[in-house]
Formats: C-alpha cells, structure tokens, sequence
C-alpha cells in the first residue's frame, strides 16, 4: 500500500522525516503490528526522495524495534515493541467528544431490541428464519467455480442495469410456469433483495401525503420505509380472507401494500373475490399495488394461489420476489416485475439508490450462479428438500403443541414458515407470555412487533402468539415446547 | 418447479382441469418450449388428484403435440406446436394500455442520454471509465474458490449488519497506514458502492429544505440524489486549489460534499489551507462533510492527500470509500467510516434503504474475497500494476495532444483516470467539439453533464474538454486524437 506520508522536499533531513512520520504511524495504531510496509524502491518513487533515504530510514526503525525484516518477505511493523508506554488503541477518541443528538429522518426502532441477548436463547422460535444447513452447498460452489472459470471481465464490469440477461429470462420462464405472470425480460429488474425493490416502489408512487394502505398487523419495517418517503400509512384489518378490501382507503393515487399468498404475518390467503375487489379498487381510485410474494415456493399443500399480478389488466400492480426465504436472505438477490411503462422509471429510481453508474446493485456472480441454479434444475430438487423438511417441522410443532398444552386454535399452515396461535381466553397475554419464555431462554413472538401504527388493534392482538419452525430441529422443537408449557 | 394450477374438486373430470389448465399456460406463452414439466407424482401431490388423473392429461397434451416426453429425462414443453395460430409471443399486451405518465420523486435525467448509440462509438474517452484487463481474475478466482472450500453456512446467512467483520478489521488497518485515518472496525459499515453511502449519509442528514454544498462542477447524480431527499442544492465554485470555501453557505445543519483528494470532474486538489477551514466551517454552522475518495489509490506522483476525516477531530466528518475505480464497479463493494455516535443511526438508514433483516446489502462472497484480496496484497500489487498502466496512457494522450493539436493548457493529472483540457480560445465550444467528434464517432465529453444546476456557470464551463484515458489502449489514444485534430 502506499503509506500516507508527506515529504517537505526543502526541509532538512529528508531520512528524519520518513522516521519521523512512520514512527508517527506506528504508535498513534495506524499502522498496526504485523502491517506489512511498502517496498523501498516503491516508496522512494511515491515519496521522489532517494532509495536510500528510505533504506536509512527503515535501518533506524528496525534498530529501534519499530519494524523488523524477514527474510525476503520485507519489512513488517513489530509485533513486540520497544516502549509500553505506546499507545496501540486505536480509533478516534476525539470523536467520543461530540455527541449531538441525531434527528433521524425515521426513528430508531429500539422497541425491536430484545430484552435478553439472542445469545442468551437456546431455543428460538424466530419469525422469517429458515434452515442455511438445508442449502445445497456443494452444487451451489461447484456452480460458482464453473462460472468462475469463464468470468473473463464479467466480475469487475459494470453490467446491465436491470441485472444479467440470462437470469431475466430464466425468472421470466419460472414465473410464467409456476405464477402464471405472464411477462418479458425487460419487465424484471434484478434488486438486492425486497427491502431494496420496496425503496424502488416507494420512488414511483409515494411522496409527501400519499397514503399507503397496509395490512394490519403487518410489516413493520415496511411501515417505517413508506413513512420515510412521506406516506401517511392507513391500516387496513385483516380476517382470514385476508385484506378486509371494504376497508381500504378511497384517496386517489394511493398504494396498497399486500402479501397475497400468505399475509404475513397471519398467514391467510387473499380469497378470489378480494383479489379482484384489490384490483378494481386500484383502477378506480388511480393507485399501485405492491405485491410481495415471500414465501409461496414453501408450500406443502395445494397450489400457489394466483399473484394479482397475474390477474393485473391495467399495469396496476409492481411484484416484488425474493430468495430470501428460499434460498437465504445472505444471497441477496431479488426482482421487480414491473408494468413496461414503469420499467425505466424504476431503473432511474434504482440507480437514485444504489447503482450510481448504470450498473445493477447486485454482484455478477451472484446472479450468474443464482441463473444456473434454477436452470439446472437445483432449485426445485432443493424446494422439494426444503418443504418435506420443514413440512415435518411444522407437523411436529403442532403436535407438541397439542402434545403438551391440549386443544390448540391454529390458523391453517398451508406455506411459509411460521404458525399462529391464537391462545385460550384464560392464559395470560402473549406479550406476558414472551418474557416469561425469555426467561426460559426461549424465544417466542407476538403481534406487537408487527404493529403498523394502529393503537386501536393493540389491544385486541394481544391474544396471538407466533411460533417459527423452520430453523429448528425436531428435538428442539420438542423441548422448547415442553418448556413452554411447564412454565405456563 | 410448481405449476400454477388450480383444481376443483367437486367438478367433474379433473383430468380435462389438468389438461385445460396446462394447455393454457403453453399456448399463452407463460409455459415455453422446452420447459420442463413436473413430475407426474410430484404434481398429483401438490393438486390432491390421483396420479393417474395427472399421467392421462399428460398423455393428451403429448398426443396433440403440446408435451413430448424424452426417455428417462421427464416431460417438456415441444419446441414444436401443433398449431401456427399458437400465440407464443409472451408479455402483457394489456400492459400496453396503461401509459398514465409517472411523477417521480426527481425527473429522469434523460439529457444524459448520447445522441450516438454507445455501441457506434469506436473510440470512447468516457469518465470514470477503467480497464476490466488489468484485474488479476486468476488470484480473484483462486481466493474464490478458497473461501467455497470453508463457506459452511455463510453463503446464505444474513450476516451482520455492518458487514463481515474481516473486512472491516482489515480496512481499519488500511485506511490507518495508507490514508492516516484513525478508526476501529467498529466505526465502518460496509456497503455496496458510493450511491448507497450517500443514500445513507442523506438519511442522516438532509430533509426538506436542508442546504447540501456541492462543488461546481459537480456530480449531478450525486445532486439528484440529495434533491430526492428534498435538500436544496448550494453550488460552490472551484478553483485550481478545490473547493471555494469562502463561498461556502453559512445556514445552519447543512452537509457538504467534497472530493478532497482530486476534486470531480476538474481533477485538482483541495489546498491544505482550505481543508482546515473547510472542517472549521462545518463545526461554527453545526454541518457535516460527506467526503467521497473514489480514486486516491490511482495515484501517479507523490502521496495522496490527508483526507478531511483524518484531520476531523469533532465527528463532522462521514468519510466514503470505494472500489469502483480501483477494480470495478461491478464488485459492488463500497464502505463508509462514521464518528462513532452516527453507526448505529447509519446501520439504521441502510436496513431502510436494503437491508431489511438485520444483514448486510453486500453478498458475504464478494466481502470475504475482497479481505483475502487486500490481505494477502494482491490488491497492493494489482494497484502497482494498473498504475503503471494508466500513468502509460496518461502520458501517451498528453504527446498525442501535444502533437496532432499544438501546445495545450491541461490540469495536473497526479491521480485519477481522466484529464481536464482547457481548449485555446479560436477553437469551438467543447458542446460543439462533442457533437463533431460523435460524428467521427468518437466519445469526448463536456462539463455540461456535470452541471449540478447553476445557470450562471454553464456559460463558462464551455471551454474545457474532459477526456477519460485508463480504458483505452495507447493505439486508440493516438488514433482517437488524431481523428479529433483532422475533425478541427
């Protein structure tokens, strides 16, 4: 590396500067133990001052016990010092003097941190996890070697900037077959993951006072993401048909948010009439529908139910897909598909965020290993492992459940990876029941966390626990409900 | 992969269901030629019908010429149709019908656009453009394939928030030694690139109304960027020393963006002086600097400049670095240092813009490779390399200017990957030369596209030229140039 040094060439004592200014570096901890120096040709170039004066100034170092050489290897700082009265510690601590308060543009969701370390729970019923011990990672590295192998300039260029080609087609292909959404490649624009196509929504259609409806209980985070954007977020109830369609607001040019195969987190579906009730509603009132579809490929009973934007006659609807559940949420890779009308609007919106230059967000391997993994078929072998293991977890958890505690009221589990429990009248409140399980070093969840902003529905959800299931084996499972229910 | 089927029950002749429902999604394109059908029991499952319900549609659609069965392989779509009436043309043609015009948040920068197709330009001395030749794909791949060999779970984990925690440790280390930044790991957030930094520091510290100071000449998407948050945009002039500070604004909470280390686009440096007061002037208004260090590593002569950060000694300084130039802009790999009391509000602000589960945007592969990459320093050797390289064609357009034009009035180019010539007052406007260079189909380019809004300063920005060098071969160099002389 090149050393941040300056060198007042009229100055006296060129070598005394180099010393000076290195061992400078060496004891405020820039340059750290073990740090390897550049070269002394390199820095006499870098530095136009004589190679020997760098030579002299390393010599003076070295025996001073700053930096040592190693044969051939060239010269690294000490790991020993000559002093200890040195002072190693590193980072700015004038920094620590300045501490304004922040004004967020949204604020802090603290109230999500929870009151025992994760570390602390040895049996999570976490929400949105999945197993990463189900993925397959030798073909997954095989593939990635494979296209390793002939990257060529693919891995430093920028790319397309609605991502690769290959991998649109194939999306293309894969969501006609198994969505029934009829689409091109240029329809799709390839996102690091839905949080990121959400922001890209979030630019074509909400500014100051659109108003935004979503389910409630719903996403929180998502909540928080329009309101940065200025939206006025109207909760909309939610039975098990889903959305309660006559309760969307009427304003004009709005946004509907909606997980239309499985609304998270109650785990309903969207009924066929609502779902045409959510389109009409759209037309009629001149707004956007943004559907995110999560979790549908982990499915253990029937079919997928129709995507709206399958339904979608009048370019009302942006589809938001995602890995993240699938495959895992480190992949980070997701897609939009978008009316064709919109699709240079969200690229520009896309650039705003992330690209800069008229490249995609995501990295070129990523995409290329993701394209072959559905093409070779990989993908659906490993849907095919990931719903008969996490089949038999939602099974066991039922069981235990009704195993340990009695009758139990679950909302059906036909997909995803989670359940919900509607508790009996005489227990205590779910979020009562979430400490007295953290102090089991079990962690359950509750409705809270997914509260939207509506007070008036606090109250009434406190009577629903959420239990994930996909993360943990069966012997845990068991236990952690066995625990569960002692406590009680 | 699952069909989206859906099956009643309680009608008659589920086969004709099966076979109607999967003759549809062939001849409406949603299911291509060659696609590969699910199995007949996998299928029979997921719809709750016997196989033989399945086997038998199956057979129909064969018999007339929808599926063909290959043996062993399963069953696929035929290339082949029955029929030429058979609309394979895939994509919602009713999409077509809805061309409402979208408001976005900033308007499309379409004057961006070339007037001359990029692929019609033989000879592009485009900015920020660097050669994807020079990068080490072979040491890339081999660390690559060493980090497969260990992934265990990490390819599909979510990570932590701020990034892998190598890399940060390993950056802190670089940034002490070769920028004389002093931070711990703790203080960096990794991210994928500048433009979601920006979008980051933006959330910190703009909204409606907030003045951002940006150079002038500028980065005009980065002025886009800020606007979309609702600042109001104050250009500041530059001079050969930077920035001009004392016309820096003096409202209250504002942020300035600076490129202290080679000013963007006019490629000077800003003077020790001005840093000073630079770094003063934030802390009497109570402003921020975000300081964006794109290609200080792509320095020709003397060492890089102290950034403001390592002179910041009140937190005022959010300090950007980035790998586009240095490897490429398809890493999408970019990281940020904050004073220590904005991290935690910053970690905030990426979850918003991409994020979402507590992870880092950036794949966990391409952090783990870019810390072995600088580790074992193939970086530094690779920094050596295209050094070396762009100094060559630097120097290469410098004689060719020299030679086919004359003498020639061109800032000093210490660092970076284009240079700024000021064109003798008998040539025509640098708008004029672009367009007649387009028509030799030759890229040059004008500080029009950097214009960030000042009406004032468009008439004098007229005079220069900005020739982008690093991409080019020293043939091309000298073919480009000479083309542009005969072209006067």
């Amino acid at each position: 590396m090149q050393l941040a040094l300056e060198i007042d060439l009229s100055a006296a004592s060129l070598q005394n500067q180099v010393f000076k200014q290195i061992h400078g570096l060496i004891v405020s901890g820039r340059l750290k133990p073990g740090a390897r120096l550049p070269g002394t040709r390199a820095l006499s170039e870098q530095l136009g001052v004589s190679r020997n004066t760098i030579i002299l100034a390393y010599e003076t170092l070295t025996s001073e016990g700053y930096l040592e050489s190693r044969e051939g290897a060239g010269t690294y700082v000490s790991t020993t010092f000559p002093d200890n009265s040195l002072s190693v510690a590193s980072g700015s601590n004038h920094d620590a003097t300045y501490h304004k308060p922040v004004h967020l543009f949204v604020p802090v969701a603290d109230d999500k941190k929870r009151s025992v370390p994760p570390s602390e729970i040895v049996c999570d019923f976490a929400l949105e996890s999945t197993d990463p011990a189900c993925f397959p990672r030798s073909v997954w590295r095989r593939l990635t070697n494979w296209r390793m192998q002939s990257s060529k300039f693919n891995l430093t260029y920028s790319g397309t900037p609605k991502g690769l080609r290959e991998l649109r087609e194939t999306l293309a292909a894969y969501l006609g077959a198994s969505r029934g959404i009829s689409c091109t490649p240029d329809q799709i624009v390839i996102v690091t993951g839905v949080q990121q196509a959400l922001n890209v929504a979030a630019h074509l259609f909400v500014r100051a006072g659109t108003t935004v409806a979503m389910e409630a209980p719903g996403c929180r985070t998502t909540a928080d993401l329009f309101r940065a954007y200025g939206a006025h977020i109207a909760p909309v109830p939610v039975d098990q048909s889903g959305i309660v369609v006559r309760h969307l607001p009427q304003s004009r040019n709005g946004v509907a948010f909606a997980t239309s195969a499985r609304q998270y987190p109650m785990g309903v579906m969207l009924s066929a009439s609502r779902r045409d009730i959510l389109l009409n509603w759209a037309d009629q009132t001149d707004s956007h529908i943004i559907e995110v579809d999560f979790d549908t490929e982990i499915r253990y009973q029937g079919s997928p139910p129709p995507p709206l934007k399958s339904l979608d006659t009048h370019g009302r609807v942006v589809y938001v897909g995602s890995f993240a559940a699938s495959i895992g949420p480190g992949l980070r890779v997701g897609y939009m598909v978008l009316p064709p009308h919109l699709v240079d609007p969200a690229v520009h919106a896309a650039s705003l965020l992330d690209h800069g230059f008229p490249c995609t967000g995501v990295p070129w391997l990523e995409q290329a290993v993701l394209n072959d993994f559905i093409e070779t078929g990989a993908f659906e072998k490993h849907l095919r492992k990931i719903r008969k293991t996490y089949m038999a977890r939602r099974d066991c958890l039922i069981l235990a459940l009704q195993k340990h505690i009695g009758s139990v009221q679950i909302n059906p589990v036909h997909c995803g990876t989670h359940l919900v429990w509607e508790l009996p009248p005489d227990f205590p409140s779910a979020v009562k029941l979430q400490t007295l399980m953290l102090k089991q070093q079990i962690g359950v969840y509750t409705l809270r966390d997914q509260n939207i902003g509506d007070a008036d529905y606090l109250e009434n959800c406190d009577r629903y626990l959420l239990l994930g299931f996909a993360a943990l084996s069966e012997t845990a499972i068991e236990e952690g409900i066995s625990r569960l229910a002692k406590a009680l």
